[in-house]
């Protein structure tokens, strides 16, 4: 006897300006009178909640804050996902209920996940605010906290019924957060597509003015290449994990350094070492590094570890990596600049922890 | 710009005596050396832990065993959940990694959230030990713990790669517990099985005998009837809430009774007091709920609301139910012995919650 699957589900994506209206609008079409919970941080509540929650009301949506503290990824944890949902009952979000991540990757992470968990999956909206969520963590229904050290290693895949990327709402992030989140779009065009990598390179300084056409088509161009991928594996079984570029390291250096460097500044010094990696294990040309330096630089991301970086933890933390397979730690390598190496079928290179720990020494 | 959702995915389940041996053997194929957790109670882990560790030890799994306390519905909180994945992450059960939940109802639907949760999403099998979990909970791949007051309000649909129904494993379960899960049985047969009910009433003694053909017979009749509608509807978006009858009163009764009520015995009840209901509103016939009863009755479950029942309490409960919509409470109700009532499409029927409680009152 067997028991049968999940249907597929389908995820619009929007990215512009003065998206408030339409996101409401949105969230009519899909909650019909329910509660509507707008989850998101102190620090992003303060600037757009009140804005979005009139927007919902006026349309007599029945909508509640659900502000979380702290912020952060240091907040991106079990005892706050479980405050989250209980905000959820309490506000009376049921099945037919919706769940607005209004925030950057942690609120989007925490509220999909909480979506995801509340009467076993309930709809939910996404409306990144910082570049890192417009950009990837907002897109293909990943979510997720932190535990017991490791980053990511409670979560579900919950697919949001629309993201509305909102680029207005970038006025308001930080430049070391809006440059930060430039990593993850230097990363899809490393891996994926050569063309955006000297798209980004012909005008670095172009990306870092949202009101700029530059930085929404590259934020398109990246959404449509991941958007390709989870169509092709939603779960990660192969080909996604080719977006994890950069992360295994990452992740790695984001916890050992925390909270000192942000998560695209680890990923970009992650990119970097693996591109290092790379030229040992796939034949990465060296040039591909070099261009790679010099593009971090423009943006003015990272290129150097931090000095007070703890090795012995980062590598303790490597080896806790979800993507370790039979104990060995698995890699998204680059084979030139916009395309990945794949060998035998495996989108990912099995790597001796002790050959990153010397290129890291460096 | 759409983003794409799951794929399928589906479930072997057998019944059969001496199947630890063949639930190790399906293990290998899944973990293929990686990290194996055997989740259960105190209780369940006494009995039968040891002897499936040995079976899949001796394959060459790394299995170890993750004990919650306290087992029961009590248990079945948000806390456990936490300390069953941090437990999960000690023994290193990664995305190649396998969950066995090895016990009744509890210990399923805390393991399958686990599982869920643990990496987005890992590979699980169910060994049922309870008739309850046979019947029903181990088989669609509902997964959930309880909230602030409310039954189930935390969950995952997460299918399990097989179920392993050991009925020797019913050798030491105790005769109320073996009563109180034919209740599952009772109830999809009489929402989908005239001939499955005849058959009950026709030799209820038998059921009890978990070495005769006839409980085994019935179970894999129950799971085949099952399939079918989760095949049509995983997610509940209709014809999957006939299985929920009996269960609306059902829950509400076992949390305002408990720990009086055993899940069974608040499902017998919660049947009981829908045909009911049903008779007002979907014109079942009066004889169906007398046969209902005397059927309970031969069975040794109980017809009547233990005299203690805090009723303000139990309506509280039934308010907080997930399958409310728009405010109103939704129930699965029979039209004859057999069949469940559809009106206009929809499997539910809106329910006055004062209706309900002149009901429980008489």
């Amino acid at each position: 006897m067997e028991f049968p699957g999940s249907p597929p589900k389908r995820c619009a994506v929007l990215y512009g300006s003065g998206l408030f209206e339409e996101a409401a609008g949105f969230a009519v079409s899909l909650a019909a009178g329910a509660a509507v919970a707008v989850v998101s941080d102190e620090t992003v509540a303060g600037f757009y909640a009140g804005r979005l929650l009139e927007a919902l009301r006026a349309r007599g949506l029945p909508a509640e804050p659900v502000v979380f503290t702290p912020g952060g990824e240091a907040g991106k944890n079990w005892e706050t996902l479980g405050e989250v949902l209980l905000s959820l009952a309490k506000i009376g979000v049921g099945r037919d209920g919706l769940v607005i991540a209004l925030g950057g990757g942690v609120p989007g992470d925490i509220s999909g996940l909480a979506a995801a968990l509340c009467c076993r999956g309930i709809a939910w909206i996404q409306m990144p605010t910082t570049t890192l969520a417009m950009a990837d963590s907002a897109l293909g229904g990943k979510t997720a906290v932190n535990s017991g050290g490791a980053k990511n290693l409670i979560g579900a895949f919950h697919q949001p019924s629309a993201v509305f990327a909102d680029l207005d709402t970038l006025a308001t992030l930080p430049t070391r957060h809006l440059r930060a989140g430039l990593a993850e779009v230097v990363k899809t065009a490393l891996m994926l597509d050569g063309g955006l990598f000297e798209l980004l390179e012909s005008s670095p300084r172009d990306l870092l003015d949202h009101r700029g056409p530059r930085l929404r088509q590259a934020l398109e161009r990246c959404a449509r290449l991941k958007a390709g991928i989870v169509a092709r594996d939603e779960r990660e079984a192969g080909e996604r994990a080719v977006l994890n570029a950069g992360h295994t390291v990452g992740h790695a250096l984001e916890a050992a350094a925390a909270p000192e460097l942000l998560h695209g500044e680890a990923v970009a010094l992650g990119l970097l070492l693996e591109c290092r990696l790379a030229e040992r294990l796939t034949g990465f040309p060296p040039e591909g590094t070099q261009r790679l330096r010099r593009l971090l630089n423009a943006l003015g991301l990272p290129t150097a570890v931090p000095r007070s970086l703890d090795t012995s933890r980062l590598a303790e933390l490597m080896s806790l990596d979800k993507k370790a397979k039979a104990g060995k730690l698995r890699f998204a390598l680059p084979a030139t600049v916009g395309n990945p190496f794949l060998r035998g079928g495996e989108w990912t290179s099995p790597v001796e922890l002790d050959l990153v720990m010397d290129l890291l020494k460096d």
